[in-house]
């Protein structure tokens, strides 16, 4: 299925049926948002998939008692590094020269460079970086769940303080920032399922200067 | 083709060949951002699209001096609002009901709750919160560009205030957020071009909570 017609295809679904989905589209979707690019690579957060029914249903109350927390196949949390440290920074380029065959110091420059830039802005400012990268990767995990035919709904709606608290994230330096319930539509309980998408007409949401 | 294979295909091209990017191939890229689900629906953010050459050669001292900047296609700008407002939520929201052919108050209170959520949480936390949406926007307009087989490199190294003067964004009430040029691949001269991709391992990634 061409990306264009999955996005139409896909919308903010409202209700969901309490199907299951099958593991190998979960899978499908998490590589994409593997995949996804981040700043310096850094892949500055971790996702957190839940399919535990006493779990979601603790989340449902913190989550603004949305229907979808406890309706949906898997409920993804992505949580995003409360800090950048050089420690952090170190790992993921080790890492990277290791699996590339380079010296390992081949990135040493670019790691004391980035950690200069980083360490004086400040860890909230950090953590809103971090933060962004893993929207992108959001991004990419919609667009894999509307190819899968999946139903996806991005929520912001929750308490990422109290969520942090129910998965021990403080202890892992990570903060919740958007999370993502996958499973089925129920078309006929749904009140979104049927009016019109929409989005600003291209004229309004693009310039082009050429 | 598949959206894991198109983003195993992609990556953040280092050096472009100068080729032109088809109209219908950038307008689809165009469609795919345009379509990605924001909070509430705002889209608090619009794209602008420079093919314009003495436009880039202009940008391209304050993006760190990147060559993708001159030897892209085109050269995508995501600026987000710099702040909500209730004239900006109504404006989204009556068009909506428009849209779907709802009474023109059928959103009020929404709007309402929304604007009393947002307005407390001060401008930088506004303008934070539209940058994340448009990060969204960002990862799909990858997906799609890669599904297209055209190379696309986002970007935050560049002087957002600058670029802001330069496009007169200020006046518009936006704010750059990230660039993300388009183009194709330059084989011969670019250095990442043949190294492996690397992400964190799927294990070290992802924490399943059955």
């Amino acid at each position: 299925m061409k990306l264009l017609d999955a996005l139409n295809w896909r919308y903010a679904t409202k209700k969901m049926n309490g199907t299951a989905v099958a593991q190998e589209k979960i899978d499908y979707i998490l590589e994409a948002a593997r995949l996804a690019p981040s700043s310096s690579g850094l892949q500055p957060y971790q996702l957190f998939v839940i399919s535990n029914k006493e779990l979601l249903a603790k989340i449902q109350p913190i989550a603004m008692n949305q229907s979808q927390i406890i309706d949906c196949s898997h409920l993804l949390v992505f949580a995003a590094w409360d800090s950048y440290s050089l420690e952090r920074i170190e790992q993921v380029f080790n890492y990277t020269t290791a699996e590339r065959g380079l010296p390992s110091n081949a990135m040493d420059d670019y790691k004391n460079m980035l950690w200069g830039l980083y360490e004086p802005l400040g860890k909230e400012w950090q953590a809103t970086h971090a933060a962004k990268q893993a929207y992108i990767s959001l991004g990419l995990a919609l667009a894999a769940a509307a190819e899968q035919q999946v139903d996806a709904t991005p929520m912001e709606g929750f308490n990422p303080g109290e969520l942090d608290e129910i998965l021990g994230l403080k202890e892992l330096g990570l903060k919740s920032v958007v999370i993502l319930p996958l499973g089925y539509r129920d078309d006929a309980n749904d009140w979104l399922v049927n009016m019109k998408k929409v989005r600003k007409p291209i004229e309004n949401f693009v310039t082009e200067l050429k």
